[in-house]
């Protein structure tokens, strides 16, 4: 995915419309929040195993646009903050992979403060 | 970015850890927007324009990891449903599109359904 | 539950701190709904059976603090917005009495647009 | 407010729709969590300013709404739970004054972590 591409779409798309004014990151993090909350909606009375095969359901449609909606929010965000996902991706891994240990991590869910 | 490298990658994690069983489309989204809903907290107090300046502050790398853990949660829901990211990402501008026309958007955060 | 002792209670809480100019509806919103999101992590993981036992293990204290905290938030929002919140339930009821009569939903979650 | 009459009243519209299947704490909170995230739309694109002013315009039915599925659900799910909503607000207000003593919290909106 050409993540330069998406945002300068973007850019274009809302320089269009002379939205730039409404897009701090403050707000856009609230945007992205509320289309994250949009995409829980498609799931919230499906069980877990429903879940699972909403693709094969007539809320397939529903949820890819709930994630490109977010997918739109998170990188434009990154754009505004100049920050490099992938590689924002690779640094929290790595925090991730010390926080989790596979042996104290395996088969729970528990909080890396619980472990 | 290589998404099925990210993807790649988080199958390993997660076989490692044995954490498959807990990885739900449901149980993704609901970490997504909680993950979504934390990056919110970083500019809650802010305002807007502090919330632009937010990258050179002792904020930075808060913002660089939940925007990291956003991503996270967006790319395994999307391997777990089958979901092209980039398609989809598309497929929803055009909609767009066709609901804000710049004509009738231009300077205005109005919904499309109240155009 | 004496809506008004809790705002009572909240303005001097505020005003002690010298707050009250963070507090704008906008700015509350955004802590209501972190809040509710932190609420959904004690869940994340638990299966839905799991969850109606959480008050008998060692996340019943965060539960109850969650909780607390989304009220506070909306307690406050109402003060700040002078609305009366039994009065906003009654009135929300009525319309969910219309949008989602019994003979058409009965055993299905779906939502009235849908019905 | 009478808790436990709002409480009574959504015992009987669940039971006439035979939707306490779906009414596990963990749905509750993902349904609190997206009726929180959609009062934040409400305020998404207005500044500060004009988020104080919202109920004077046409959006004020939306946030009455919006704050009466809050509401419903926290209710709801403190009934699931046996949590009392307001002995939990005043264990947790005692915890803030604790964590935010005013000589330290006065004029700033940092979290108790970096007091």
């Amino acid at each position: 995915m050409d993540i330069a591409k998406l945002q300068e779409y973007q850019r274009s798309f809302v320089a269009l419309r002379d939205w730039d004014q409404f897009h701090s990151p403050k707000n856009l993090s609230m945007g992205l929040a509320a289309e994250a909350a949009e995409l829980t909606e498609v799931f919230l009375w499906l069980t877990e195993e429903q879940s699972r095969r909403v693709m094969t359901t007539d809320k397939a449609e529903a949820v890819r646009h709930e994630l490109a909606d977010v997918l739109f929010y998170l990188v434009r965000i990154a754009d505004k903050l100049g920050v490099d996902l992938e590689a924002a991706f690779w640094e929290k891994t790595k925090l991730n992979e010390q926080r989790y240990p596979p042996e104290l991590s395996r088969g729970n869910a528990k909080k890396y403060t619980d472990l």
